[in-house]
């Protein structure tokens, strides 16, 4: 901890109140371009972050590439859901046991653990039936019916001779099958060397690795264009950039940031939240990808609106798409009586770039 | 907003996962004695920041002191709820009720709002029995409910001649004559000139008033100590400590910090949480009194745990005592699975103090 004494990164969010600042976030940005150039640098780029649930997509990619979600006929909604990071509502949650259930298994196979839907009328109608959430409900519950997905088609094809609840056993541990494949599509993705990367436990229960924003964008590029992917990993890219657009409410949900964005501007965006103050989005007619990080781990009123704010300046948008991206840009703050008492928005060293 | 450009505050919370921070939290903190003496300066408390619900004990002291408390035959659990920031309990709802009873009108007075509790079980609990929250819940119902109770005491010995309910009215405006007494405790408490600061509207639609961190730590030393303030104000403030310590579970409610270190520490300390990471608190052995801010608004998991290191810096604590604030300054952080996967602590700036 004492080799933790970084310089300060830029602030990039004021929250307003009264007319002076109440509060603000710093943190970092990257944008990269798919040869590995940097288009925009804004704070320290190099120190290793977890990106959490950020990466979905290039975790998905091995469902993809594997042919597991072609071999069981999963659906733009079924892949949108491998990829997000979902409210809980009951169509995240029949969407995941529909994928459990093409594999053959059911959410006794999930290693996500349960908790109670993040949004809040799913919350409450759950707890006005009296009943308890399932792993259904998890946030991850997508990608891990994914993995699940991924590991009954290896295991068909693995000594365990297609005993698949066997196999799946303990995917969520770094050394299983599963999660080997789902590590090699990460480093391959960030050509970064996990091996020698810190390594955490995410909320799922799967690892997270330290990687550095410079080259969580390069990634998110490479998804962009296909460009320094394998052409399988190219094509499972595309795909699933195209579910996501087929599929928006999927990645997150009812009033979600990546929901909305999507549902509006289509293929145009693809972006992801993850925990702790972590985005990335690929920006395919551009060929760049993003990934920036709050310093306090803020995502809701920080790192959403600085994606909002990199998005508005980076894509030529018009009419109902630059309306949109603007209100998300800038959030006017309300209090229980509906008076307006403040204001999130870009500081000045965001806003200038 | 171009000369908001402050150099960084020390960073005073490490969010650890895998070995490395993830996150971290920058802020400031002041400890003053009730002489002015500054005693510990971290970070700059010279900015202007809103204290926000932190100083509810100074917005009360015109309660106590006008004799509105004692005409009306307030409790310790009500004098605590007017100081409180609590989970919307049914304990707490009831008994701001009760207090509004006593003051002869009912929650139709209440200018707060209504919101969803605060307390988890308080909010399924509701949301099963198929209710919709009432200012009652209101986590500052208790506050409130004390301005409408001075506002029954002045309304009695006005012009209005004691239509209560008009003189009420509108009791949240600046100029109000409940609002500019609770104005003119706030500032002889903390000695600085409210009518040039800056002004925001709270969450409850009061006013709040940018005041130094070196500022609010003075007028916490006063409450501490008595010294500074009028004989009525430091009796009122001796008052409000005692009942606070005496129904700590109202002030904030179950599992929350403020109610479980009052439990635990009594009179030794009186803490009071505010929103974006405010905190302030009253040593009364120390003669101290402490205030910081997180610049980020983090509360939960940066001020929080700060307050909890500042305590076990500053008060000799043993058995029970300082187990309990030990673990509140250390806090261990597991996924849904219950598994371990990082730890919350003070930062070496303020470890190191």
């Amino acid at each position: 901890m004492s080799t933790h004494n970084p310089s300060a990164n830029p602030t990039l969010i004021h929250v307003l109140r009264g007319g002076i600042v109440e509060s603000f976030h710093r943190g970092a940005v990257a944008v990269v371009d798919a040869d590995g150039g940097v288009h925009t640098q804004l704070g320290d780029i190099t120190r290793p972050i977890f990106p959490r649930s950020a990466v979905k997509v290039l975790q998905a990619l091995p469902l993809v590439e594997s042919g597991a979600a072609e071999r069981f006929g999963l659906s733009d909604a079924e892949l949108a859901l491998a990829c997000a990071s979902h409210g809980g509502e009951s169509r995240h949650a029949s969407t995941a046991a529909s994928m459990l259930a093409k594999a053959g298994v059911d959410a006794a196979a999930l290693e996500c653990g349960a908790h109670w839907p993040y949004h809040d009328g799913s919350l409450k109608a759950l707890a006005a039936a009296g009943q308890q959430p399932s792993a259904l409900h998890n946030n991850c519950s997508g990608k891990h019916s994914g993995f699940v997905c991924l590991g009954c088609l290896m295991a068909d094809g693995s000594q365990a001779g297609g005993d698949r609840r066997a196999f799946l056993k303990g995917y969520v541990k770094p050394d299983h099958p599963v999660m080997r494949e789902v590590t090699a599509a990460l480093q391959a993705a960030t050509g970064y060397d996990l091996a020698q990367a810190a390594q955490g436990t995410d909320g799922c229960s799967i690892p997270t690795y330290a990687i550095p924003l410079q080259h969580l964008a390069h990634a998110f590029a490479r998804v962009a264009t296909g460009v320094g992917l394998s052409p399988g990993r190219a094509a499972a890219a595309r795909r699933l950039r195209q579910a996501v657009a087929a599929a928006p409410d999927m990645v997150a949900g009812t009033g979600r940031f990546d929901s909305r964005v999507m549902a509006q501007l289509g293929e145009r965006v693809f972006c992801k939240v993850g925990a702790e103050g972590v985005y990335c989005a690929a920006l395919p007619e551009l060929g760049l990808g993003v990934a920036l990080k709050m310093d306090d781990g803020n995502t809701a009123r920080a790192a959403e609106v600085v994606m909002a704010a990199l998005i508005q300046r980076l894509l030529p948008l018009q009419g109902e798409d630059a309306a949109l991206i603007s209100s998300l840009a800038r959030l006017e703050q309300r209090n229980w009586n509906g008076i307006h008492v403040g204001t999130l928005q870009a500081a000045p060293a965001l806003a200038a770039h």
